[in-house]
């Protein structure tokens, strides 16, 4: 199943350009008569990396500060927070979590325009929440995330272009750079080959494509359970680059505009303390997998192939079943 | 100097409580006529978990939106976010990366109330924020920082009963408290040699002490190289929990309140799971290291300590040095 949702991808990319516009126009409207000053997101899981990518794109392309909810502080410390000027976005595959629920109705008791994103329009969260948008991903069965994370970032993507009266044009190529790419799953099954009996990673990156090493940890440690930890490469040199040696694989996601600039101080340190990398992005002299060239901003989109296509075929290498991860269930409900 | 510095903690947080009470007054009279509506605030590494813990106390007790930074967005993508009305407060032991004195130089042209906490009252961060609080916890030497963390937590605490009018007398205790714990360190040197040969190692807790896990993972990959990885309670059921098994070892940082009841669910799941746990916290029932009720606010101040000697002796044991991390200098720079 995790399979085939990874291929449906841009198909679900392709609907949600041509069915998804209307509703995501008609939420923007509404957004800007509120004109909030402050953005949070809700999130767990694989949607919780969704969020991260949502706050970069709201503070970089918006100019607005953003934060990444706690639910706890409501749920368990029954804190009643002021949300007047605040838009909170709840981001969520099924919208059933009680704690994504109970968040988002007391954030609109409290002032704030809430938003849900999710991927039943009959859920909880969308019931909740003033707004809703729909993800278009058709029924995920796979309890390991694919197609609802890449339209979860799409749609906050073409949300963000609506609210700057943009059409989001430059996301018009993805389904066909996407087809191309899971055209070369080849590669990644090959690459998975060098981490069959690994039992550690790290994965890094910068930015916009910080959202995607959390991805890739997560799908590491979901399907094959791997101890994979992300860290942004700014994050790495405050500590936990003492644990990189040659024995601990690193993964690096790449991307070619300013943050890529940035890593290269990151790498060098790296190199030098003997890390093994795999690359997936945009650096042909280095191993791994390479990307197109897109927007900065849609390049999260496209590096969640190889990342999903990497942890398939590891975890069957390993001879784990992908679909039904250890203890898990598709639909997790957290307090 | 790890171990100087790790007892010296009770006789730096009576310093925190005796001489840091003027300045925590003068700048919580300034935060006061500036009633900012949003907190956000920017770090790295342990510091970035004293951040973590203000966002909970000021979300928690003072009923506001706050939030992490991400620097990058500032320093690498050159966003000019518009922060009237926001409170941006920077934690750092050395106030000297150069990230954090760029986001907060950007945040005081944009319009935020400035307030950096750092141990150096001379450094960059302390020059370029509006507002300055020092911890007064003498030169740290150590590359990982123990006594600064805790003072850190110390400092955030006090501002923030100053804030609501009172003196944080609930933390009078702490240096007798903290004393009583450093003289069961033979405790902790013991549960090291459980860890000896890990390789890996996951850390969990709730509300204020998930700071506490993640503090603790940072501090065992610093110092012992483990691949230690921390989730809040509810994190770990969407995803992480796939990867447990007996052969994983988990540490809980369990709190006594709200978060503590919280945690029994992912507990017992991860109980089922056959999880091998060791909690450091307040149930005598479990395998583990029993600390004293204090508030839930104080609780994290009191758990670093015995995180803290874990990882020490667990570095000395494994043969390391956990004043001189591999590839690791006291100050770190990062763009």
């Amino acid at each position: 199943m995790m399979a085939i949702e990874i291929a449906e991808q841009p198909a679900v990319w392709q609907r949600v350009l041509a069915e998804g516009q209307p509703q995501i126009a008609a939420v923007a409207a509404r957004l800007v008569e509120r004109a909030p000053r402050f953005v949070l997101f809700a999130a767990r899981g694989s949607s919780d990396h969704a969020a991260l990518y949502g706050k970069y794109l709201i503070e970089i392309t918006h100019n607005l500060p953003a934060g990444l909810v706690s639910p706890s502080t409501v749920t368990i410390y029954g804190s009643r927070p002021d949300l007047r000027d605040v838009l909170m976005i709840a981001i969520s595959q099924s919208g059933s979590s009680p704690d994504l629920v109970r968040t988002i109705e007391v954030a609109r008791a409290q002032g704030a325009t809430t938003l849900s994103i999710t991927n039943d329009v009959d859920s909880p969260l969308a019931q909740v929440a003033e707004l809703h948008l729909e993800l278009l991903a058709g029924q995920e069965r796979s309890v390991a995330a694919t197609k609802s994370y890449t339209a979860q970032l799409l749609v906050l993507y073409l949300l963000l272009e609506r609210l700057k009266d943009r059409n989001g044009l430059a996301a018009t190529d993805l389904p066909s750079l996407g087809r191309s790419l899971l055209a070369r799953e080849g590669e990644l099954e090959q690459a998975a080959a060098r981490y069959e009996s690994t039992q550690r990673m790290v994965i890094t990156s910068r930015g916009y494509s910080y959202a995607t090493a959390m991805e890739a940890a997560l799908k590491l440690m979901e399907t094959s359970y791997l101890g994979a930890q992300a860290f942004s490469g700014a994050d790495l040199l405050h500590g936990p680059l003492a644990m990189i040696d040659a024995q601990l694989p690193l993964i690096v996601i790449l991307p070619a505009g300013p943050a890529g600039r940035a890593l290269r101080e990151p790498l060098s340190v790296l190199a030098r303390q003997g890390a093994s990398i795999f690359c997936i992005g945009n650096q042909p002299r280095l191993t791994g997998f390479s990307l197109p060239n897109v927007a900065d901003e849609l390049e999260p989109i496209l590096q969640a192939l190889p990342v999903q296509l990497l942890a398939l075929h590891l975890a069957i290498l390993r001879g784990e079943n992908p679909d039904a991860p250890r203890g898990l269930t598709k639909v997790t409900r957290t307090l």
